[in-house]
């Protein structure tokens, strides 16, 4: 059982009973049912990629976990209504092929997505580098199918673009992290395949500039910008460090650097052309000191992974304090700077790790001592720090976890920012679906 | 107080004990403090433009009815996150025309946006138009204000394009047609603004070929496509019958036609010829028999007047049995062959206007005779003719009610065709939020 009592980072292990791992959703139903006849808890896992320990068991805990890897059918594909139906074991990747091979398009993607499952990235609410264009997990899908936590199967199969029938039930469990019941299927939208890309690498005066960048390419070049990633000298100072054949792209590299993508679902040229004259008017204003348009896709292949491998380089590198905060985009240079205003007046050897998702306001924001044995202490102060760093997103009206969830991690730090009325009302519906608390208990509340 | 008693089409007229217009959001929590206090039952209004009675107290109800158009201050703007933070009172046309000021597109339309409020909007999860490429009402927000049933503000109104801290609110507020709260304000997202507009009115055999038209446009044409509207003959000849100045575009009228439109973020050339050469291809194929692709403004509005025109026409031609319906996209054919011969074969003289949305399976899908006697005694068939075309819906796997709600039109209806559980979910939700049932009572539920 041992590979699905460990979170993938490895910062929890619990116990479980029993590991199923059922073939149906009748299945999912009958292990359910006897869950809770026994008052046994339930932990559902799929890909058992999630960063705060959501789909992992308590220690001691008295729990069955469900893992639904077995459940990787495609139910339906319906090219005319531009969806299809799978199980929740779905890799996110194979989903994406099922687009591609009718010719159409899933957006989500993630560092993961070879081995992450589509109920994992619904019950998590899955982000990505596509947000900024597409929208996250919630904004993709039309219907669910769910096992509630009485062992009763919800059949909200719609594949429906419009229905306005009552109350929408399916976004209650989408982000509920499996503590409402278990997502066994879903309705998924496709979308119209990118026929042409275009990306480059640019270098920007600091984060001001980066907001200005995305404001002005959205005017010229609106839906076409599908991108939009931010990455601090520091973060990708450790890719060259780590990871063997990563170059600069610009060279000195800039303290601030900006991957942009444009796409675009008609065949057309001229992408690439719209792209450099947008960075050449930037060039003028000032907003960009140098940018390089990917002339090949190796190129292109070669700026992406520059960005992907940051995580790779970080954890070569060693441990340190990790947030998935956001804020609007346009508070995003303040909390930059005042963030690092605050933890350098304290902590002067902080070594700041900013990169993300700019464009959807989202920052991964990593702190940690360039010295190994200073790190050891550093990290030993995660509390304080996270105190600053939290307080500073809470008052710019931001998020402590934008695309993570809470799982265990930040079940508790989340009660110190949302109001008690709303943890009253979560709390409330909490006990309406599942009142003898079996399902995935410890996780978000 | 009578203005505010009964609803736009006249069809439900109720009783009050007061209509109060709020001022901001205290003054309503005060309102509902009192009410709750004193157990009289609260009906939210905005535009009162609803079409299914949920905005309309019922008769000898003891209810306030509360409505919000006093509330109708813009309280933030930031170009930089795309965001606009409005009250409820706020009509649909001045947020589009706020965000047109910032160079950005509010995408949301419907005939009644010069009156419709922003709240009934969201408590209704209206459609229209340009759902197609854009969405519902739902997905274009992202955070709420809401003064819940015991008088408590949950104050939602985040600005954040990620964000994942717990079960997600503000979906149970919206399309909850005031049942579980009052909408307030909410922080809705801008869209860059269309550059580029292409449209054309195309004759087509029949809906198959009309689906087949909308997967080619979408796989050369991509997210270009905005808008794909269908009516039938029937529905175009009260518009010319009614409408003074109305022209068929293609003569003869063809027994299908489609109005297209295509728009593009990009100031670019060749949107037109876009259209021009995929509707050639077409025409090669024998999908489409004729198109007309508008050359001028005033040809565009033209065409676009005759399809926003039908509404009005079937007003003046007189009373018909109206459904609002769903199903997914790639059966709306089928729904239209199947109902056809299902209700001509019990009324061989039934007149069937058919229009709407065809590019999200969405029908408006209209019932009456011909001759003004006959169709006195037709209307009285509504029960037997809802059964035969819900029915049909309901096994296509459809919703009886796409884009208009439940309200107090379809309360009853719905209980034939969503399952036991789901409606227990619903009442159980219901309970948690109004546990002594004062918000909206006789709506949905």
């Amino acid at each position: 059982m041992a590979p699905y009592l460990t979170d993938w980072r490895g910062r929890y292990t619990g116990d479980a009973l029993a590991v199923v791992f059922p073939d149906d959703t009748v299945q999912v139903a009958e292990v359910v049912s006897v869950c809770a006849r026994a008052g046994v808890s339930i932990v559902p896992q799929g890909g058992n990629t999630g960063l705060c320990g959501g789909a992992t068991p308590l220690a001691r805990a008295r729990a069955v976990v469900i893992n639904l890897s077995r459940m990787a059918r495609v139910r339906a594909l319906d090219a005319e209504n531009n969806t299809v139906t799978v199980e929740a074991g779905c890799t996110l990747a194979s989903i994406q092929e099922i687009a591609e091979g009718i010719d159409r398009f899933f957006p989500l993607s993630l560092a993961s997505e070879g081995s992450c499952q589509v109920g994992g990235n619904l019950s998590t609410n899955a982000g990505g580098v596509q947000v900024l264009r597409y929208g996250n997990m919630r904004d993709l899908v039309l219907g669910l199918e769910v096992v509630l936590p009485d062992g009763q199967v919800w059949n909200g199969l719609r594949a429906l673009r419009k229905d306005n029938t009552g109350y929408d039930l399916k976004h209650l469990f989408i982000g509920a992290e499996g503590t409402l019941g278990i997502i066994t299927a879903a309705v998924l939208k496709l979308f119209p395949r990118p026929r042409a890309r275009s990306t480059a690498w640019v270098a920007v005066s600091g984060p001001t500039a980066a907001v200005g960048l995305l404001k002005a390419l959205k005017s010229t070049c609106g839906d076409r910008v599908t991108a939009f990633e931010i990455m601090g000298r520091p973060a990708l100072e450790l890719v060259f460090k780590h990871i063997p054949g990563a170059r600069p792209p610009i060279d000195p590299l800039p303290a601030w650097s900006v991957l942009v993508e444009l796409s675009d679902t008609v065949q057309q040229e001229g992408l690439s052309a719209l792209l450099e004259r947008a960075l050449a008017d930037a060039l003028e204003t000032g907003a960009v000191s140098d940018a390089v348009v990917a002339a090949s896709l190796s190129q292109t292949k070669a700026l992406w992974s520059l960005r992907e491998n940051i995580s790779e380089a970080q954890r070569i590198e060693g441990v340190s304090i990790k947030h998935d905060v956001s804020v609007p985009v346009s508070r995003v240079p303040d909390f930059i700077e005042r963030a690092g205003q605050l933890l350098e007046a304290r902590w002067p050897d902080v070594r700041i790790v900013v990169f993300g998702h700019i464009g959807d306001g989202n920052l991964h924001y990593n702190l940690s001592r360039t010295d190994a044995i200073d790190n050891q202490a550093f990290i030993g102060l995660t509390p304080e720090i996270n105190r600053v760093v939290h307080d500073l997103v809470n008052s710019l009206d931001g998020s402590i976890s934008a695309e993570h969830g809470l799982g265990q991690l930040k079940r508790d730090e989340i009660t110190r920012y949302k109001s008690g009325l709303e943890l009253d009302l979560m709390r409330a519906l909490k006990r309406t679906f599942d009142p003898n608390g079996i399902m995935n208990p410890g996780k978000v509340l």
